[in-house]
């Protein structure tokens, strides 16, 4: 019998937002795995630290900074060969994410390696999404209202085509994008109703009217606007 | 001293998807409220039965099954008077909320009656987006990847006109909209990329290919057309 894989959403940041469901199989995996990039903390495991069994074997799988495919496919293809050594051994593996697993999570990669021939359970997570809308205080769709959401990185002509028709828009993965972001929304009028968050649910969170957003921005940091959601029935 | 209105996300219908912050608040809340339909048992509420302290103080607000807003309106308005007099007398209340607050949520119509009013706080949830990834073994959108939320009740045009450029749909509140839905995404070449998932993290869920789906479906249902997600990194 080969151990299950576990790919386990562990909220936004504050530990408390972890589900109930999270933290039993947390503190029950002889294994636990999780992405980190050179010489930094992985924010998963941080979010998770309390609830880690004593004694867990911890699977590290250290990712390269790099936008060229190749270094992070062989980072991946080594994690899932140590996950699979494990599962192999009967040994269930929690590994963890920040908020939820399919939602820009890098658990997918492993999930691709590894789904075929181990059996795995996806246990999702609160997403970044709605805390940063709970931060805001900004509710985000209701009725037949349309959500897109979007990574800043994409181009302005991209991001562009996608802004209209929508009533919420979530853009994520901001960084050092901002400036561009900030001057495009101005442009398309959308700046009045945008609203920065940073870090939601943490101790250090912060939200700001989007102008006065810093440039770059952290990579934990959204911008949100909402043109349409009309709490009032 | 008033009391707190917490809006809790109580997630997508498994009681262990709840937070450990919605399971902390709920219990220690005297008064909990939730939305109901006449006659009909609340969802929310049954997600959370189990960590409902015994002897705290109900307030369900029904509210009538009609698309006319005059008798909705005067339901919450009636259920945030009720709230507004229990967090006068100094009690935090704790409204339940299947999935998130602000994600489709009714409690932004609460928020909006009482947010000026009394110290609001805002739980997020699990929604059903990623829940119902998670099921289908899905991953919503990785790296630069753009996501589209849309609701069934939509029209055909306006429902093409957001089909384009996101590389995965999600496609709520499908109800009876379902035959008409599967038309247009056969027609659009879309319907061999769309699983259809209903009940997500519930005992009875289930997963379909779209071409299977019942129809009318229930109202706890989803589809789900991931086009891009390339999971290989």
């Amino acid at each position: 019998m080969s151990g299950v894989l576990y790919g386990v959403g562990v909220g936004p940041g504050d530990p408390e937002l972890m589900t109930l469901k999270a933290a039993r199989l947390i503190g029950a995996a002889p294994v636990v795995a999780y992405p980190v990039l050179p010489g930094a903390e992985s924010f998963a495991r941080t979010i998770a630290a309390d609830v880690i069994a004593p004694g867990a074997v911890e699977i590290a799988i250290e990712v390269p900074m790099t936008t060229a495919r190749g270094p992070a496919q062989a980072a991946y293809d080594d994690g899932a060969a140590r996950i699979a050594l494990a599962l192999e051994g009967g040994q269930d593996v929690a590994c963890l994410c920040e908020g939820d697993p399919f939602f820009y999570g890098s658990f997918m990669y492993l999930f691709a390696r590894l789904a075929d021939r181990f059996p795995v359970e996806v246990v999702p997570g609160v997403t970044s999404l709605t805390a940063c809308a709970a931060v805001a205080g900004r509710p985000l769709v209701a009725r037949n209202e349309a959500l897109v959401v979007l990574p800043g990185p994409l181009d302005d002509d991209r991001l562009r085509a996608r802004l209209e028709g929508a009533q919420t828009l979530a853009i994520l993965k901001v960084g050092r994008h901002m400036g561009r972001l900030k001057r495009l929304l101005v442009a398309e009028g959308l700046a009045d109703n945008a609203v920065y968050v940073e870090r939601a649910t943490l101790a250090e969170e912060r939200r700001l009217p989007l102008l006065e957003a810093p440039e770059p921005a952290p990579y934990f940091s959204m911008i949100l606007v909402t043109k349409g959601a009309d709490p009032w029935l």
